[in-house]
């Protein structure tokens, strides 16, 4: 099958209680397509960039067999710029600098090699973006999966933001985000709330303390892997929804049981994106050591209790 | 096999968002006792009360099998008295008032008939009477498991509790006095740091956020079950504890592996206890209630991955 994500591809400077960065290659599209291209034969990645931005590294996505043409490059403009600083604790973190620069003329074209992708990939962008994305696939996905963020939950995006959730199969925030989109304190109610608004699985993204995947009336948690130390939590949610979607396009299954598999790997990947800063732990990994990630998942969660029917 | 439990047996008056009750009967060996009492053939509890409480109550334990031979009744004095407020979120209180009252006084007796028990479960306590527990026990329990709190983490009790952690097999505590214990943030460097102090097994109770067992390099973690409402989240580490400790008591195992199930058993005992008001929801669960229970914490974090060796 083949993936088509749709995400910035940007620069990063990032300063942690570990240390700080100069300008780094980001963005959730960036994340998205290193962390699914250990899944996916074909990731089809859309974006847009500045000719200030370093081409080598485009050059390592598609040795991964990541497609590049998606990638709108504007010609004397500067790519999109982030820097943000972490407090102590790693779960909240202040934006220093927000530079859209190509961002604000971002107009996504789907390449017609594209447009027969399996899996559509929705990062965090406007949702009005989002919707021009899946007006532009002749056929739909057999898996669309959007993630987005609380500023798109305010006027003017609100109504956008809503039209664009109903159009979804699974929606990808954290618990922040879902209990001001839902109203509701209580992360049950606010599922239940959400998935009334369209998709039929949310995933609700919880940092350290894990995600859980909602479904109907079921629910399935998979916890963060203990780590010693969380360098730097920079494109971890973006990195776990592109496990979660190329492990989806990789067993070609996107059955409820299969996503909780596709959870674990996607969980796997992030504990690893957090034990660098940006990008890198995710351009050195093999397979091997992601199975062997996985198996501590396993060992971290697993029992057996049998009860007696 | 028998459990051995000392502990607070109070008075509460709560507060939450979803209402407040008058004074209720609580304490750290209240819960405990109940929550065991669904496992264990004999809890023996040790305590201290005033002739003010309401002895119905020490009846309903012993229906349960709860021998209450160890829980001293001061004439003319008071219970033990503490009320509190929770914020919005549940996760945090207010203490509104602490009346210590027989606590003052409390110096535990263990009967000749208690001085057998297999498993002995040290209530938060003084630590210098958990260590006069320990040493009234004419032979070493088969597992000695422990509770403690902040508040002993400093001058002048921080010495005799770091004397008890180096007694005892198991140590619980939550996120936040693990890190004020070790003095790390990573709970895996603070796990490790307060193995080294003594106990073997670490339990690391994060709330809503599940529970964390590490033993030697190994780490287990159970989730919290996500619940619709957390209605009163008192006694809900106690009644973990009581439910950990009764599960091992009843099945004569005190293995790592073992102890997983063990967490299983204490999580979805806590899961009853925050739906209702105090000990209430404890009062009426019948096996399969809690066998229910317990499987909605297989479906919650059970997934097949085979991955070849």
């Amino acid at each position: 099958m083949s993936l088509l994500t749709v995400g910035t591809v940007a620069f990063d400077a990032i300063e942690t209680p570990f240390g700080k960065t100069d300008k780094i290659v980001g963005g959730a599209g960036t994340y998205i397509a290193w962390s699914a291209s250990y899944f996916s034969k074909r990731v089809n990645l859309v974006s847009v960039i500045g000719d200030d931005f370093d081409m080598n590294e485009l050059d390592l996505l598609r040795a991964r067999g990541v497609d590049t043409e998606g990638i709108d490059i504007k010609a004397g403009k500067k790519s999109f710029f982030w820097s943000g600083k972490y407090h102590l604790d790693m779960n909240t973190r202040d934006t220093l600098i927000t530079d859209l620069n190509v961002l604000m003329e971002f107009d996504p074209q789907i390449p017609e090699s594209y447009k027969d992708s399996d899996i559509l990939m929705l990062g965090n962008i406007d949702p009005a973006l989002q919707i021009k994305v899946i007006g532009q696939m002749p056929k739909r996905p057999k898996l669309i999966v959007m993630d987005t963020m609380n500023f798109w939950m305010t006027d003017p995006f609100i109504d956008n933001l809503k039209k664009v959730i109903g159009m979804v199969d699974v929606l990808a925030v954290n618990d922040a985000e879902a209990r001001q989109l839902s109203n509701e304190y209580s992360l049950v109610k606010a599922a239940a709330k959400i998935m009334a608004m369209g998709p039929k699985y949310l995933i609700i993204k919880k940092g350290e303390h894990g995600a859980l995947l909602f479904h109907e009336k079921n629910v399935f948690f998979a916890p963060a892997l203990p780590l010693e130390e969380v360098f730097d939590p920079t494109g971890a949610g973006d990195t776990f929804a592109g496990g979660f979607c190329g492990y989806l396009d990789k067993t070609r299954d996107i059955s409820y049981e299969n996503m909780k598999r596709a959870i674990i790997y996607g969980s796997a990947m992030a504990s690893f994106c957090v034990e660098k800063f940006g990008t890198q732990r995710l351009k050195e990994l093999s397979h091997k050591n992601i199975e062997n990630r996985v198996r501590e998942f396993i060992d971290l969660v697993q029992f057996d209790i049998e009860i007696a029917e």
